[in-house]
């Protein structure tokens, strides 16, 4: 397959909700769908699905429709998706114990193998079978299994420090869910996830319509 | 206070994290802050915060800080956070348990005070004694309890028809957590989170770091 560069960031969260979408499908036993079935529940233009796929080169037939199975190991090679990746959670506080146990993950092959903690009183317990450590120990722990992605759960005022300690121990790419805005290196790639903000933004628009 | 419209996202999002990192600040008894302490730990620039401020009016006396108490009030006013939302959750599946234990929520006065659900072996029970109800009972309830928000967590292909039947009975925010993209009235707010999409997104731009 053609590696193609310069693909926005849309297109690619487009092609994991497609991905998500069509897992669930072959779950139910659907062989073959079509880009209709696809774009009308994720409320996607069917023109814009088919150009999105046509970045990587296209996988349909006119008029046939598209093998389930097949579309999701394309989508997943396109997006390194088709191999397991491993990734670190830091902070195994509130947030970091309950995303520790969503599976969302695991359905999009990313592993959580380890978290780590500064609270003494939870280093060495398990959450879920994912085993609690010091940060001490993060950067050895990280080289030796090659691990590359981190999930940061740490309050905003610990999460640079926090996140330049996973720099160094050779992490490359990190889920930010703390309210914190991360200055990193240019190869090390940043995703930021913050439902309260995302909340208290819709209550406040919300009101400000109802009183338009 | 004057109240301003056509603030972007952008600000209120921002807001928001100066929010949390204050109230942090005022539970270890900090009393006065500076607009460094505040943007160091958030990795805004001064100046940003200091015009996010002033577009509401502006409340620090230059050299002397900020109170940390009035400030929080301030901001929580123009959010309108200072009083209680309260919030449905609809579909108590995996991701649903995980958010209505997640205490995130509470830290900015929003209450997840039912929840929603078509498994009949779910309805009935509770989650963190949050009471699963049918969601054909749904209408009756935000209407008598004037819920205006709710917290989508059903499956992409139900999300649509669910949404649909929110907005009917009366919802005006939505907090979408599916792959989903939502099309709704006019006068409905939406935001989008979608975890599994964004460390998909990591990974995929990670990839193309690494072999460029």
């Amino acid at each position: 397959m053609e590696k193609k560069y310069g693909i926005s960031q849309e297109t690619i969260k487009r092609m994991i909700r497609y991905l998500r979408y069509l897992e669930i499908q072959k779950e139910k036993g659907v062989k073959i769908i079509s880009s209709k079935d696809v774009t009308s529940f994720l409320n996607v233009p069917p023109a814009q699905f088919r150009k999105d796929l046509s970045f990587f080169g296209g996988f349909g037939k006119r008029g046939v429709g598209y093998d389930v199975h097949n579309l999701i190991l394309k989508i997943k090679e396109i997006l390194g998706l088709n191999k397991k990746n491993s990734a670190v959670l830091v902070g195994a506080g509130r947030l970091g114990s309950a995303l520790i146990k969503y599976p969302g993950f695991s359905d999009i092959n990313i592993d959580i193998v380890a978290a780590f903690e500064n609270d003494e009183k939870k280093i060495g317990q398990s959450l879920k079978n994912v085993k609690i450590y010091s940060i001490d120990g993060i950067k050895e722990f990280t080289r030796k299994s090659r691990i590359r992605v981190a999930l940061l759960c740490v309050p905003a005022e610990a999460a640079q420090a926090v996140a330049d300690i996973l720099v160094d121990a050779g992490i490359k790419g990190i889920l930010n869910f703390s309210p914190a805005a991360l200055i990193l290196p240019g190869d090390v790639y940043v995703g930021n996830v913050d439902m309260a903000s995302e909340i208290g933004n819709i209550i406040y628009h919300m009101d400000r319509k109802q009183m338009q």
